[in-house]
């Protein structure tokens, strides 16, 4: 079993800051050019699951990984706390309909993953339904997978310390007041059971891929993420289809 | 495994069917009692399917079972063929986005086993991607089950002889022609590969109950239905919740 507090949160490449980060952008442009690939052939669909702790880095992974992309293509969906009628369904519901049809690519910033996470630290759902949880996602995303949809889940680790820095710069900053919110202080003082929750998640659900990505600088988390999903963009062996018609 | 064959499709009560009719009356009102306790209690939802060949009588049972219902909290999806937006996305896609909050009813006439019927007789898909669709189909069923939705099959069983009667009166009497389509007299051709695969479905997708209705007499069939919604609800215990006010 993963013990996340055994992984490195940097991984330093070895390289200066902008050599990593020229690379960056030379990946994105690759990534940018498969999607139109990818758009064109309307084989498969691709969805990229981003989770990790509050300034983890989730929305820099959006912004950076996909700074090419055609916006036509690709939709990006953050998750809140499920509204009332939300929680009127399974919680499988809200997501399903939000997943990528054949050409697109989705992105969730937080996933159905939280409907483990959160009930099983703040314990308000009974253990049975949250045990049943990890078997409904596995079979949802063999769902996913048998009729076209390729999942990539990534995990964006960040050390306790690298956090504190973060979530002070959102008091400290101007610019980044916005992003301060009270609640995610208290989420820090249950660091430790959420870390257990996701271990238990990375060995439980692996019907798909996780991939668990050095997160303490931007710039190698996405030169991590970035190769990962320019390979499964490579590996799907996309082509152009053939010109249709009967006139030409 | 059970041979559609060998399953009697009248099935007498051996009452008149002024009898019945007047019991299936008396069930409706007690169905629709249940279904305001269903609503004010929102613990449970209830998923009615309805499958059958063409003219089995997936319309009347609507209408009849459900006839003192309240409508605001019912709702009724007719499965047509999907869409080509539907079909850029897995098979339970559409079907997700319909089922039942908690304190609703909702009826699919015709439902997510299409999606096996049709490809396995017309054979249009892989195989490897119907079979999985048995699997697929369970544990999205298991889903909804944990996560408390109540569903109950209904196979309307009709015999050949009897469905060509009715689908000679779509032509015949003139108030039934628009429910004719040619297209039926061609399915009814398949009526034995339909059947096949009816069996296989009976045999592997039992997560929910199926229930086998004989249906070549519409009263006789609605008695059958009822009595089972009626019996599922009351076993549901549904109580009135308490009053919540902090003034009086």
């Amino acid at each position: 079993m993963i013990k996340l507090s055994e992984i490195n949160t940097l991984c330093d490449l070895g390289r200066s800051k902008n050599e990593v980060k020229a690379e960056n952008k030379e990946l994105a442009k690759q990534i940018s050019e498969l999607q139109t690939r990818l758009i064109a052939s309307e084989k498969f669909a691709l969805l990229v699951v981003y989770q990790g702790m509050d300034a983890s880095g989730k929305d820099g992974a959006v912004k950076d990984v996909f700074d090419n992309i055609n916006p036509a293509g690709l939709n990006v969906y953050s998750f809140k706390k499920p509204t009332e009628i939300e929680q009127s369904y399974d919680f499988l519901w809200r997501v399903h309909q939000i997943c990528p049809p054949k050409g697109m690519i989705h992105i969730f910033n937080r996933s159905h993953y939280e409907d483990i996470l959160v009930p099983s630290v703040e314990g308000y759902l009974p253990k049975k339904l949250i045990e049943s949880r990890y078997d409904s996602i596995n079979h949802f995303e063999q769902l996913l997978t048998n009729e076209g949809t390729v999942i990539l889940k990534f995990y964006l680790h960040i050390s306790k310390d690298r956090q504190r820095e973060r979530l002070l710069e959102r008091i400290n900053i101007r610019e980044k007041n916005y992003k301060h919110n009270d609640g995610d202080w208290d989420t820090r003082e249950k660091w430790d059971e959420y870390m257990g929750v996701y271990e238990t998640i990375f060995e439980r659900c692996q019907v798909t891929p996780w991939h668990i990505i050095p997160s303490d600088s931007n710039t190698i988390k996405v030169n991590h993420i970035s190769k990962i999903i320019l390979k499964t963009l490579q590996d799907m062996d996309l082509t152009y289809p053939e010109l249709k018609s009967q006139r030409f």
